[in-house]
């Protein structure tokens, strides 16, 4: 858990999501880490925490004893005294908890306009991530990929010929076009946003998951890889992160290294 | 184009999206007929409306001249005089769309919490959109249907036997959960948002693509099937839409009635 002064003016922030990986609770985790602002990863923090996730998606919930209706998925965000009457809020899927959070903790932009396009952004490169793990599950979620090996081999095909070159020139594109402000480093405006923030985690999940794709094509985006991919690593707040064992190495998650999925 | 007497108090909005089918700009179109507040579906009502598509969409696009970014996909919704020096702004990516213009038209809950919740439960829905279109794509959207079919076979077995039900139960149980106040109608408080407007949709499109499936668990789903999807469709302003023929059919487009994908 990250703490500093700008703890003290926060709610106190819980973060309900699997441990051991980075998925999608990771959008989250580099909002805080980012912003400097403390919060708690309920299962990677204490020992029975993983119950909060499995009652968070308890299969015969109509909601908390809070007010709060039932969650879809993981990942969570449990705010103790935002809720009603003093109780917590709880908010989930990632772009609502991003877009709540934005706000409180400076992530979302100057005006209406760049909130606007930070949560489109967002929903953007997150479209990108959840097309990155139907490459190894085209077929179905439930299944083991060994089970649609072959289907996997397809679809990681069209992912890297069509799909990943129309996400990243897009993004080169927006880069491009808020060069004057954001020279490079931000999608959005003249700051960091939690737009930057979660490509920049879809980035690096790409280069673990096809790193010799993304070698062979990241010449094509000179901002992208450049400017943006270096300053949103050694941002105040991330760089500390990302050298902590607090961030989860890649491994069996939505990203993962399939040799024979990558370019051969 | 509907009018009334809202319009006057609103400003004038563009929906920017492809002719001819629903697609996901009928998520932003039954928010707007919902609320009774005039819009211009631009490619739908202009001979060369589509030029506004594709021009959002040009592949060489660093964003327009009013200083709005790029937009990877349609819908886009664009508002003259509300960007920056009184410039248009222009929104892309659907729920950004929905959460922007929920405040405005009154379809975003009544507190914070529940303004999190409406956003928090479209994404679940339109994820639910979203692998709907993939039982018919799941190897390449470039791709024919014809030449992705015995993939799109298991794919929609999947879809059928876990993820249907994973979905609607779900919604169930937040229709449950939230029965006090919403009386079986509303998903989050006592009146409608455009989550409700965005699930019924996904509803209607299921019952379309797969006509045996839902007629077989419908009787799962009390609530969902019955108070909700009743009361959304016979709303002021959804209930004059729908019987229109500004409402475009399901045809070829995210959902699609393939009838070797369904129950058999």
């Amino acid at each position: 858990m990250s703490s500093n002064k700008k703890a003290r003016t926060q709610p106190s922030y819980e973060l309900v999501y699997w441990p051991g990986i980075p998925g999608r609770g990771e959008f989250i985790r580099l909002a805080f880490e980012a912003a400097g602002v403390s919060y708690k990863d309920v299962a990677n923090e204490s020992k029975d925490g993983i119950k909060s996730v499995t009652s968070l998606i308890a299969q015969e919930s109509t909601g908390d004893s809070d007010g709060n209706p039932p969650a879809f998925a993981p990942p969570a965000l449990r705010i103790p005294g935002e809720g009603r009457n003093g109780k917590a809020l709880v908010i989930y899927q990632t772009p609502s908890i991003l877009s709540y959070l934005g706000d409180k903790i400076g992530l979302a932009g100057n005006d209406e306009a760049e909130k606007a396009w930070i949560l489109s952004h967002t929903l953007t490169a997150l479209d990108l991530n959840n097309e990155a793990h139907d490459t190894h599950h085209p077929v179905a979620v439930s299944k083991y990929y060994e089970d649609q090996k072959e289907e996997s081999l397809k679809r990681a095909t069209d992912f890297r010929e069509n799909r990943i070159p129309k996400f990243l020139g897009f993004f080169e594109r927006v880069l491009k076009g808020n060069q004057e402000q954001g020279k490079g480093k931000y999608l959005v405006g003249d700051k960091l946003s939690y737009a930057d923030t979660t490509l920049w985690h879809v980035l690096s999940g790409l280069e673990f998951a096809f790193p010799q794709e993304i070698k062979a094509i990241k010449g094509d985006y000179d901002l992208l890889f450049g400017a943006f991919y270096d300053s949103v690593k050694e941002q105040n707040g991330l760089k500390e992160y990302l050298a902590s064992d607090r961030r989860q190495p890649f491994s069996m998650g939505i990203f993962r290294h399939y040799p024979e999925l990558d370019r051969q």
